[in-house]
Order: structure tokens, then C-alpha cells, then sequence
């Protein structure tokens, strides 16, 4: 908002006693009231933006307690320390290169990869503040986590951290740049969008995030096979239960409250004012992408259950946590742009689409202790697909751009299906082509797969220093069958002169 | 704000210039500063008030790890898919009838339920967005969570699944209706109230919420029975301990936590201010009401300690974990209109209140494993009776409307505890006469309670796949004296052809 | 912003039809703004403040989470309930009395103790919200967390409610005044400080708050001596391992979470725009706040990841969780002050404090089961330290006041190092005068320290009603070695005859 001191001034004239310093008076308070403005919308904004990114973390310490109560006792200290790592090498790698390469925009302009802010030593810009950097980290480590979940219990920790860096700093980053950035390629920010003038619609990640880390850790788990006895001789699949459904609860909950913050978070500001003429601003839109995230989950989950029930004859809660998730996979891409009836659609679809992965799965002898794959990378792509079909036009329009492509099924044309369809090719082509070769070189170099006698004594005995619980005093010492050939004193409270 | 530019150009009058020029120039920038505040208030209450429903959501995860760790192992899968369940199914009834049971006004007023908003079609409107669904929603799915302690350990799962989407999706709601919606024939914003010209300050439900899920647990508790083995022989009581004290631990703090979405975040706004001159505005008085939350279950918590280490010798932590809980559920009705040093008088007697209503349940050989109706019901009374002694002048003139009925120790008349008595009463009769009835028929109809055997061998083992932990491999297929006539492999895992 | 209608009708002058009117009708809508303004800062700061208590609260089950896990499974129950009792008795205490010790200012000053807003009763004044109590007592009982954590496993359940009150209602709070009340007499905030005319600057508190609660757990675990079976007869170091990890990584993560409270919280308000002329107010300075904080911990992390792999030869996921937390203390005091690169020295630099300590207490025989001690207490004062060298002069003069010491490192003078090292002089002395006494009664009147029979059998089983858990139906019977002598039926389910 302007205001001239000139023009108001002319307006009054000569006749006023001093027309100069009325008009200068008013227009000075004018203007102190627009820069109050701009404060209040930024730190309104910043708040927003921040305490959404505490929850996308807190979704972190939801995949540490998923992934342990999924695996077998013996591997809990494993796959937690690579959750714990993830955050910590996540937040190293993303500063140094990872944030630079997906939001780095400004210069010539490169729809592939950014080039600025490594290291943060450009931040804060114009458009871009630390709040951004702390919530796009909390996705990037998220990536990674869905990760983990595909290669636990048999790989070696030397390759989490090496496949986590290159992720959370390169392939993801890229990935985000694409989709995400103004200068992406296939950004639906992106003006004159080469991919049929519409860009991609993936609000919160189903294809960015979700496909991302599914598929990633799809090559991993395919190149390494599956866990020993995971398939009987006769190739029939034998359960290999994780040791503690209280930690699956806890951790789908987890994300489930983390969820919050990644759908609804992904407008980043909360104090946008829509032109259409109404105060159904963007908190309204915020609101609806919570409500629409919600039902999917909820819908998700009841069609798990009844599925399952009917399939296998019983209730089965860990079912129902996985069910509930992959509705969230699939709602985040479409989450803002749908209506709260579209995304019931979406979660039931999503039900169906992780039981059928997970069929498929098994008779492909395909083995990830967390479903990770078929979760997020199927869901994930299901809700791509959902997008391009039920995006509205109206939501559309306050969201992104007035006129641009919107669903298929709600009035639209194909443009923004076809959109999709490319984007689940590049980003399996992408990450298959980066994440398949590294995992095919760890594997090559013995840097992947642990050894079968650390997989069978467990890798927390083996390699992290003992067992992750002691229930009872005697415990540590009477596990029958287990050799401890390989338990060392824990380096706190042992004595120096030993190590 | 109005800004007429006619009688500003009026005061100019005709020797200036162009006095209608100067008068728009400045009204206009006056009418975007107007709307730029109105757009700032969405925006700051809308994240004050999703926020805030997160915390609620996170209650439903402390609800399921307070219940899984109060109950035996055996039953761990159970009780966590209940709470689960909660969730999911009642996000889809509240989405299709609860709330506009609830909050559904306008056209011709209804005192006993709302008729409007099914399925969200209606929303936003005027003064719903979706941030006050998803607010309501966590609120519905908490009185179903308390529910869900008072029957667990001996509920078929199906009668979960049909008590739960009938409390959410009308039970519930309709109280809600007539306590907090503006057309509730006993709700203190409803002007010209037929009750004693002061209806209820039920500010955030102690009666409304609590009351409801504990009397709903009563009569499920009461219909079913004590567990096997609660009573022996003679009659004395048999301690049933929970199997996890850290998850009743992590519980109980995970649900003062969200208490600070539930209780300050009643208010759903934050940016108003009070019309008595002062700087004093609703921010001041939400935090009041979270220093009330935490004083009252501070209080109720140690006078806990110290009563349970009288009459029991030891000092125990779940029960202390109770006694705070009941501090909750009490403060929960007055939060907001009573001074702190009313909040310690509040949880010192919730602490006795819970401790007296334990020994009468115990000598009416009544069964609750997680105390829920002695806790949310018998707490929640006292909450409402606490709030009509102790309500002051002040806050309610502020936060509801100036010169109606307060509290009767803070110089106040008896209306407002007539008033509140007739809601202890009708509360217990509306929820009395339709979940005791459904109890009944589910009991009737053999769909209640699961036979001895599957209560023997614990619900986990035969309706939920198995038993929730596994800490050695052995595990599995060692526990004595547990027939494994009914273990399935999960369906995820087994091999497609077997289902 | 003041609006003069006198003046701006002078400007006028005489020749419009009603200058007083005109200028009136213009002043009017200005004060509307201004007040509009007052409130929407109100609002947003409270917003900020009381959700950041909530997170910082959230630490609190952090800590009851991470000791839980910490300890031998016989102790759980005990050093989760002193958990939940720092919270509540907290709570009482530092109502009555702490909050005024702290920041109770105001008539004559005083630079040692407060002594205002008793119970509240002159809550809210002039600078002082609820939200600001509520603030100040989550810090408050993460100070009793720590010491309760140094001093487990041995100590008497009455010991632990009598120094949590005195060091939350006491000890703690003077500490806080004199660094962070705009009275004391080391504060940053008084004008004319008397500590070489500096101050210190200890933000969010590594020095007021770790360093606190880390020498009180010191003093405890000395007088006490190391639990039997620490050091063997040889003086050799034996480890005690905690039961669970996966409560140490559930722990860990809610402190990491919380610590976004604890850190960029501390700024109190974000609605602040800072003088020098840009729009990069305080909003941004929060943001940052959050990356130097995970940027500090995530360097930590790997940091002792690799130092221990090569100390021990394995990977360790405590150690890893407890150097995050060592480099979180750390950076505490300077998150404000110091670029994200600084952040990243001040991790690394911590992790090897807290290895250096470790061993140094392991030489000196010092048995802390948390660690607690060496890392709030350790890495706390490297923090200090940290901070006087690091502190960049933009960011002291946007947060502080222009013109003061800053960073010795950072072309600033010793005087900022100075301050900082009295700092430390005087909290390790103040601590040592009040809490070391109070232990040593405690030790002289045989209230300290559990029998050694209690020790081996466990707190839980004596003391507490019984064991923390229940895995299979026959554990509560069956642990051999155990004298069952103390066991009570639970209050809660005791034939009321009994007790």
C-alpha cells in the first residue's frame, strides 16, 4: 500500500493553512501501519512455519518407534541409531548442500538443481528464511526415515550413513527442486510450464517425499534380498513379527500428530488474504488440507481393518497403523486441493492399493520388514494419481494460479494427469538411477549386507554393544543359543585402560 | 471500523481542493487497514485453534498408551486397536452427523440438536471453518477414548466398534449441542436462558466430555461385569496390575499435555479483546487457564502421593498418574473463571473425590481397569459442582457476558449451582437412557463380552493375531499354560494362497 | 504511535469547514489502529510463548522417558514417579514462591532475589503474563530433571521431594534473577551492569539451567557414593545398563523436541521488529535460534557416533543419544547470538567435553546413571564459554542493547568472556552452598540413601507396590533371587478392610 504525501497533499490545496505537513502527517502513519502490517504477517507467518516444522520433526521420532516395534528385538538398537542418525546427518548434509540445490534459485535460472545458500550464508533472503530451511530439513530427514524401514534388520550401519547423506543431500534435494522450487522444471510455480503448461500439483509430497524414500529403499531391499527365513525353502512367506505393537502404536500416532504439520504446514504462510473477494483466506485452506488429511487416514484405516479381517480372520492393529499411514501417503500430494468427500475416496483407494502391493510383494518374494515400499512409494503414487483426478478448480486457483489445469473427474482437462503420470516416471526413473547403483555398489563392495551369523544373534548384539532391553537382572547373560562371542563393555563405563 | 468518506469530505468542506478526492484517498487506506486486521484475526485464531486441536489429537495417543499400560499384555493389541479405532471411526461419523448434531444452527433455533452442516457441505460459513471440526472432532474422540478403559480386558471388539460410532457420531454431539452450542437450551451463550437466565459454564467440559465418557464406561462396566478374577471367592478384591508402568507414565504426561490444547484451547479465539479498558485481553486470560490446568492436577497429584502413601504404605506412581488425571477432569469446567488458588482447592478435591469413588466401586465389587468412570465421572461432577462455587465475577462477565450468575463462594447467587446440578442430572439421564440401553441389547445379543476362554488366554492371542511383544525369538512359542489353538500367521505376511 | 488531532488541525487551519472534526474523525480511526496493533502483539507473542511452554513441558516426559530407560527395569517406577513429582510439586512451589524469586521486580531493586507476585496475586502487571509463569516453571522443573537423574537408583523417595522443592522454589529461581531479571545483578538487561558494565548473556540457559541442575545432581551423587556394583573390587568400572533403549531414543527425541520450546522459546515474543532498518525482525532471529540448536545437537551426534566407534568398536545408540543432549546444553546459552558454522564448532567441541568427563568420572569413581552431571553440568559450561568467543556483534545488538561486549573470537573484547566465566564461578558456588548442604543433612539424617538390601532388590518392589512390568502372567512370581518381603496389595485394588 502506498501513500503519496504529493497527491494527498494536492488534494487539499493551497487553501489549507499547510497542506504539506497534513498530508506528511497522514501518510507517515499510513505508513507505520502497513510496516506494522508486514511485521505482524511475518511473524504470524514465521510462527506458523516454525511450529509446523517441530511437528514434521516429531514425525521422526514416529518412524524411530515404528520402525523398532517392527523389527525383532535383537535389531531394535540397530534401526533406532539410524533414525537418530537420519535427523543428525540429515541436518549436516542438508545444510551444507542439500537445502542450496533444492531452493537455491535466483541467477540464470536452472530448472534441475539450485545453486545458492549452501551453507546457509545467503539466508535470510528475500522469499527465503531460516523457518524454511528448518521445515524443509524435517522433510528431508523424513525421506530418509522411510528409507530405513525397507533394509532393516540385515543391512550395516556403515551403508545407512552413506545411503542417507547422498539422499537427504542430493537425490531428494533435486527431487524437490523440480517440483517444489519456482525454478523446477516441472513446478506448478513455475510460469510457462514446459510440462503441458501445467507443472505438477504435489502439495505436500506423495511423489517428492513419499516416492522418493519408498523407492529408494525399494533397490535397497531388492539388492540385498530378503531376511533369513522371511521365505521357507517351499518360497512360502513366514512371518517374521516386529517385538512390540505398543511401539507401533506409539509411533503411528506420532506421525500421525506429525502429519499436521507436513500437510497443512506445506502452505508455509497462514496469513494470505484469497482475491477472490471473500475472507475465505488461507487459514480456511490450512484448515481444510487438516480436515482432508484426517479423513483419508480415517477411511484408510476402517478399510483396513474390515479388509483385513475378512482376509485373514482377524484384527489386526498393526494392519490398521500401516493402513492409516499409506491413507496419508496418498492424501498428501491432493490434500489442499480436494474437497474432505474426495478424500475419502483417496484413503479407501489407498487401503486397497497397499493390500494388493503387499500381495504382489510376497509373490515377488519382496521382503521389507516396515512396508516401506509399497506404503509410500504405491500410496504415494496412488496419490499422485488421485490428485491430477479430484483437484478443484476454485481451490485450484487460490492455491496456485487462476486458469491453470485442475482434476480430470471435477470438470477438468487431461493436462494435469498427464503431468503426474510423467512426475511417478522421472522420480522412479531419478531415484532408481541414483539410488539403485549406489546400493549396487555398497553391495558390490560388501558395505551392504551384514554377515548371516550377525543376522541370526542380531545386530544389537553384534554390533551396538549389547541387547536393547534387560527386563531382568539375569537377562543379560541367559538368552539360550545365543553365542556372546562379541559383547564388549559400553565404552561410558568401561574401564579407560581397556579401551 | 467504518470510515465514511462523505462526512469526512463534508468536514473539509468546499475551500479545499478537492475534498472527495482526500476523503476517498484516506478512507480507502483506512478500509485496507480495517481489513487487513480482520485478516490477521482469521489468521492468529485459526493457528491458535489448529494448533491447539493438535495437542487434543495427542491425547488420543496418551488414552492409548495409559490403557495399554494398565492392562495385562495379553490384552495390549486389544485396547490399542480400540483407541486407534476411536479415532478413525469417529473422524468419519462426526464428519458425516456428529458435528452438525453438535453445531449445525441457524434457521429455526433447536435447543436439543443441530440440523445443519452434514458432511461438511456447509462449511465454512459464517462462524465455522474447518478448524473448529477438526477441534470438535479430537474433543469427540476423547469421550470415546475414556469410554474404552472402563470395558477393556473382556469387550468383543465388535461392540467397540458400535458403542464408539454411536458416542461420537450422536451421544456425544448432542450434549455438546445443548451446552456449548449458541442455540443449547442450556448453554451460557444463549441469551434469554431457560435455565435460571444463566445456563451452564461448562467451559471445556469437565461435564460435557467427562461425565459423558465415564457414565458411558459405567453402564458398559456395570452390564458386562467385573474381569475374571478381580474378586475372589469371598468377595475381596483382586489386584489386576497393568503391565507397563512406563506406558502408563508416558500416557499420563502425553495427556497433560494435550490437556493444554483441550482446556486453554477452548476458548478458540485468542486475539480478542475485552471491552473493560484495559490490555487485558483473552491471550491474558488463556494463559490463565493454562496455569489453572497445571495447578489443579499439580495439586491432585501430590495430595494423591501423600493420601495413597497413608493408607497403602508405598508410594505409587500410577496411582499418582490417576490422581493428576482427576485434577484434569475437575479444573476442565472452570478452568477459565477461576483464580489460580481456586485450581489448588479444585484438584485437592478431585484427589479425595477419585480416592472415595475407588473404595465405593470396590465395595460395590464394580470393575473399571483404568478407574475411568470413578475418574473422568465422578471428577467431572465435582468440576461442575467446583465451577458454580468458585466461578468469579470478573472472568465470567468477561468471557461469557457481563451480569450473569457466578460462582456462589465468589458473592454470586445459587443459580449458577442450580443450574449446574440440573446438568450432573441430565447428563447422567441422557447418557444413561442410550448407552445403557445399547449395552444392553449388545449384551443381549451375545455381542458384549467374549467368552471365558479367549479371557482366559487374553484377546490379543485370539482375536488380534498373537501376543503384542516378542523380546526373544523363543518368545513366541514358550508361555506355559497358554493354548495356541487360534494363532494365525498375519495376513501381511502369509502366503497369499492360505486366505 | 501517538496522533495529535490538535496538531493535524492546526495544519488545516481555518480555512476548512471544521478542522477539529475533520482531524478528529482522522485521529480517531489512528488510535483504533494503534490499539488494534497493541492487541494483534499481544496476541501473536502469547500465541508464540504459550506454545513454546508446551513444548518445553513436553521435556519433561522427555526426561521421565529417558531415565525410565536409563535405569535397571527394578527402579523404573521410582525415577518415573520423581519424574511427575518435579512437575507437580514444581508446579505448587514455584507458584508460591519461585516465580516471585525470579522475576518478582519492581520498588527498590534488587539484585540478588525477587520478591513480588507471590501466588500470582499481581499477575498479570505491567510486563508479566500467566503465559510467563507457565514459561518459567517448565524451565524450572527441567532444572529438577536433570538432578534427579544423577542421583537414581540409591536415593530415598523423600529425599527427592525435599531438594526438588527447595531447588524449584529456591535455589534455581535466585540463579534465574540474577542473570535474566532486568534487576540482577549479572543480567544483560540492567543498564549499567556492575559485571565489567557486560553482563552475561545466557539465553535460554546453559549456565542458569543445565549448569544448575547438573552441579545439584553432583553433590547428590557424591555424598551418596556410587551404586553397589558400579566399581568392582579392583576399582574397575562395571557397566549398569539401563533396561530399555528404546525409551532412551523415545526420551531423547521429546527433548529434542522440546528443546524448540526451550531455545528459540526463550526469545518470549516474535512480534519485534528490529531497529536497524530492515524487515528482519525477531521472527528471524527465532528461526535461526532453531537452526544453530540442530545444527549444535546434530554435530554432537555424529561426533560421538564416530568418537565412540573408535573408543569401544561399536556403534551406540545411548552414547549417541547423550551426546545429541551434550551438544543441545551447550548450545543453549549462545543460540541466539552465534551463526549456524559457530553452532556446528560449538557441537563437536561438546561431544568431546562430554567424552573427556566421562572419563574423568570413571578415574574419580563418580557413578551418575545418566550422565547427567558431566553432560548439563560439563557441556553447560563449555556452553558459557562458547558463547563469549562466538557471540556476533549484529545479532547482540539487535537482541541486547547496541553497543555491548560481545564475542571474543568474533572481534569483540574479554570483557563478554570475563562475565562469563564469574558465570561460572558463581553458579557452581551458589548450587554448592544451598544444595550440597541440603544432601549432606539429608546423608547425616539417614534420609538420603536406600538400604543395600532395598538396592538389590530394587525401589520398585520395596518401595513402590511392585514391579514396573508385566509380560507374561506368571513374571510377578517367578523372578528368582528375590525376596518378596515387602510386596502390598495396590491401594487402589486392596479389599478396603485391609488397609
Amino acid at each position: 500500500m502506498a501513500c503519496s504525501a504529493n497527491e494527498l497533499a494536492q488534494f487539499f490545496g493551497p487553501n489549507i493553512t499547510n497542506s504539506t505537513a497534513a498530508a506528511d502527517f497522514i501518510c507517515s502513519r499510513f505508513t507505520i501501519f502497513d510496516n506494522n502490517y508486514t511485521a505482524t504477517k511475518y511473524a504470524i507467518d514465521s510462527t506458523y512455519l516454525l511450529f509446523s516444522a517441530y511437528l514434521v520433526f516429531s514425525m521422526q521420532l514416529g518412524f524411530a518407534m515404528l520402525c523398532a516395534g517392527s523389527v525383532r528385538a535383537k535389531n531394535t538398537m540397530n534401526i533406532m541409531l539410524t533414525n537418530v542418525l537420519d535427523a543428525a546427518a540429515g541436518g549436516l548434509f542438508y545444510y551444507l548442500f542439500g537445502f542450496a540445490f533444492a531452493f537455491g534459485t535466483g541467477g540464470s535460472e536452472n530448472g534441475f538443481i539450485g545453486k545458492h545458500h549452501f551453507g546457509l550464508k545467503t539466508i535470510p533472503s528475500n522469499d527465503l528464511d531460516y523457518s524454511n530451511f528448518l521445515y524443509q530439513w524435517a522433510f528431508a530427514i523424513a525421506a530418509a526415515g522411510i528409507t530405513s524401514g525397507s533394509i532393516a534388520e540385515r543391512t550395516q550401519f556403515v551403508a545407512y550413513l552413506i545411503y542417507s547423506s547422498f539422499l537427504t543431500g542430493f537425490v531428494y534435494p533435486v527431487v524437490s527442486h523440480w517440483f517444489w522450487s519456482t525454478e523446477g522444471w516441472a513446478s506448478a510455480l513455475k510460469t510457462h510450464n514446459p510440462l503441458f503448461n501445467s507443472g505438477v500439483i504435489d502439495f505436500a509430497g506423495s511423489g517428492v517425499v513419499h516416492m522418493v524414500g519408498g523407492i529408494a529403499g525399494l533397490w535397497g531391499a531388492v539388492i540385498e534380498g530378503p531376511r533369513i527365513g522371511r521365505f521357507d525353502h517351499s518360497g512360502r512367506a513366514i512371518s517374521l513379527r516386529g517385538h512390540s505393537a505398543s511401539l507401533v502404536v506409539l509411533g503411528t500416532f506420532l506421525l500421525w500428530f506429525g502429519w499436521y504439520g507436513f500437510n497443512p504446514g506445506s502452505f508455509n504462510k497462514i496469513l494470505v488474504v484469497y482475491t477472490d473477494g471473500s475472507y475465505n483466506g488461507q487459514w480456511s485452506a490450512v484448515g481444510r488440507t487438516a480436515v482432508t488429511t484426517t479423513l483419508a487416514g480415517c477411511t484408510a484405516a476402517l478399510t483396513t481393518l474390515f479388509g483385513k479381517r475378512i482376509l485373514s480372520g482377524h484384527w489386526n492393529v498393526t494392519d490398521v497403523c500401516n493402513g492409516l499411514l499409506g491413507g496419508f501417503a496418498a492424501i498428501t500430494a491432493g490434500c489442499s486441493v480436494v474437497d474432505p468427500w474426495a478424500a475419502i475416496i483417496c484413503g479407501f483407494v489407498a487401503a486397497l492399493v497397499l493390500i494388493g502391493c503387499n500381495k504382489l510383494a510376497e509373490k515377488l518374494k519382496y521382503d521389507d520388514p516396515l512396508e516401506a515400499a509399497q506404503l509410500h512409494g504405491g500410496c504415494g503414487a496412488w496419490g499422485v494419481i488421485f490428485t491430477a483426478l479430484f483437484a478443484r478448480k476454485k481451490y485450484v486457483d487460490q492455491i496456485y494460479k487462476p486458469g491453470r489445469p485442475y482434476g480430470l473427474f471435477m470438470g477438468g482437462d487431461g493436462r494435469l494427469l498427464a503431468a503426474h503420470l510423467i512426475q511417478i516416471l522421472v522420480i522412479t526413473g531419478w531415484v532408481s538411477a541414483t539410488m539403485g547403483p549406489l546400493f549396487y555398489i555398497l553391495h558390490k563392495l560388501k558395505l551392504l549386507r551384514i554377515s548371516a551369523d550377525d543376522e541370526m544373534a542380531g545386530m544389537d548384539l553384534t554390533r551396538h554393544g549389547g541387547f536393547a532391553y534387560i527386563y531382568h537382572d539375569e537377562d543379560e547373560f541367559s538368552k539360550p543359543g545365543i553365542k556372546l562371542r562379541n559383547i564388549e563393555t559400553s565404552a561410558t563405563t568401561s574401564n579407560s585402560s581397556d579401551v
